[in-house]
């Protein structure tokens, strides 16, 4: 049985890796011929925008998904006359543009960040005066890890923050200030069947995710319960299947949904070894409506990034129960190039084992 | 960083998915085209005793190592002109012929049940009067599954097994009233580090592994001890490298040693989810001198392999816990498939969901 991933990615190559047990064969398109899960499984190179190379693609696959949310919706609704594409080409118009992302939310009643458009220089002023300061102008489309971003924390910053993005579609956001960043993965199968893991509390810098510990500590079933309310919404208005990622900004016992990706998530790849099926097995099974696996947290795990050069390797696997997985891909700044993650049964455990393992990661890091 | 591995089977296949995420790529090779790990790594088709063959194989691999037992030891002698090949030719040697393998535990001090060399029906009738019966008679190479033996339990028994193995050089073993079937997976690295997982225990029927429970149950740390003892015998012997998988009978506190196989074994299955490193992770790390990872067991797990045919996917994976592992082979009677492997963190929840699952594969085995 062959499922077809658009991007070749890590993503892609975790996905390929999971199918193989489970009797899948997943098969890449990406446009680069090195493509991190070309190592391991069938990879079309080439252009999502090339009927030739999409036919060629979805030929003989049972359904096709994708692993990175920005996918032409032209080539998603193009290759869902060959099989279906999972999740429903409708999440990818919903998480593509920030402004149409967060008006889906409020729709559904899931709080958000206070938002408006900006097209002009005038919507803008108009803006600030209603969101007021500090606040994120942010570009709608095609933004991740920190980029098309700009803060704005005194009247003065609007001009550099105008002039760094003025030209594309933009959404001002109000400045969160919020206790922590969770994320919440959800999954549903073609057959109705939902499940979610334990909400990961989240640690960025630079933009970046650096690390994701989970389940997040101190977490109460409330607010366990509270996310998966929210997901459900998300769920049931896009008939969703695979899994998809929610994350919130925590303020108290409040969440405020800050984006979404239709897809396996960075902050779900703990779940290889810290929950009892990974979350690309659990992708794979709702895609083909297979039963979902447990999403059962063992133990307590943090996974950390490892962001434009690697750690040595001999002293990363020296440490106990630290999981290495590498992405054959070139060392190069700010590039994810794979991650580790750190597992015990006990968080005291867990606590000092990472002081250990985040020395090896990056030693010019502030303590 | 490429290992070549001698065999692209099952075994092959689970050693390339541990690989990828530690950065290792594997290259096999296989007489057959088709072999289990072709579809998600680099294989090679030839021939064993091919010259030409093994150059291609060995070219730019930085060690070799092998997934069976019956690889001629002249081929792994001619390979390590080449690179390191782990474990160590002289394992092979030890292993492939049960006659110098129970010879060799004997050296060791290590108990094993009473044996004597058959060449001639004189020989034979000479090892029955000293043995007594029951006792197996054995083929001293290349047997595996039950193949190759014929078990002698009254005197008229002698003819028709004489009759099935004349021809090849013969060993006759005493009938051991064992307990249970117990197996310990060692593991030594190139730097001398080991570590032992918990023993397992071990139900074959018809000759063939059907399950494995880990760790087995009612262990002692007496007998884990006991075990440890034996296989840190033969590691120092052997001065061996990559993981070791020795088979006891169990007889009260007694462990007497059956056989070794030096690779990774079908009784250790069970470590992908059971436990916190995979024996094809530990092999791995072992023969590339990688710090080994822990061999600790997470809750209980049983192995169960798939005989011949498979079970309905949708009903294994829904039993809670289940992971199951196909191997891309075409059903034949006798043929392991794939296997599942099922955990649960207690002992109690394992046990019921066993019941569903046994239903599952072998609707026609006796409850």
């Amino acid at each position: 049985m062959k499922v077809g991933v658009l991007g070749g990615g890590q993503l892609g190559r975790m996905l390929a890796l999971a199918g193989y047990p489970l009797g899948v064969h997943v098969r890449c398109l990406d446009a680069l011929t090195d493509a991190p899960a070309g190592a391991l499984c069938e990879l079309v190179v080439g252009d999502y925008a090339d009927a030739v190379t999409l036919a060629r693609f979805a030929e003989g696959v049972a359904v096709i998904t994708y692993e990175f949310e920005n996918v032409p919706v032209t080539t998603a609704r193009q290759l869902a006359e060959f099989c279906p594409v999972y999740p429903p080409p409708l999440a990818l118009e919903k998480a593509q543009d920030r402004l149409v992302e967060k008006s889906f939310l409020r729709e559904l009643a899931i709080p958000t960040p206070p938002f408006l458009a900006v097209e002009s220089r005038a919507d803008l002023d108009e803006a600030l005066t209603q969101i007021g300061l500090p606040a994120v102008l942010k570009t709608r489309r095609l933004g991740y890890d920190g980029k098309g971003q700009a803060v704005l924390r005194q009247p003065q910053d609007r001009e550099t923050a105008w002039a760094s993005l003025q030209g594309s579609p933009l959404i001002l956001e109000g400045w969160v200030n919020f206790d922590r960043e969770l994320s919440l993965l959800a999954v549903r199968s073609t057959t109705g069947e939902i499940a979610f893991y334990p909400l990961v509390a989240n640690e960025h810098r630079d933009g970046i995710l650096r690390i994701s510990r989970a389940p997040a500590p101190n977490l109460t079933p409330a607010l366990q319960a509270l996310a998966e309310a929210y997901a459900q919404r998300i769920l049931d208005a896009l008939q969703y299947v695979g899994v998809l990622a929610i994350e919130f900004f925590q303020v108290g016992q409040m969440l405020l949904a800050n984006e979404m990706a239709p897809r396996v998530h960075n902050s779900g790849h703990w779940t290889i070894e810290g929950a009892v099926t990974s979350q690309f097995a659990n992708h794979l099974c709702a895609i083909l409506g297979l039963p979902l696996g447990d999403t059962a947290a063992i133990g307590q795990s943090v996974m950390l990034n490892l962001i434009g050069t690697l750690p040595d390797r001999v002293a990363v696997l020296a440490v106990p129960g630290a999981h290495l997985h590498l992405y054959d891909k070139a060392p190069r700044p700010g590039r994810k190039l794979g991650h580790i993650t750190l597992r015990a049964d006990e968080a005291q455990t867990l606590e000092a084992r990472l002081v250990q393992l985040q020395k090896l990661i990056d030693p010019s890091a502030p303590a």
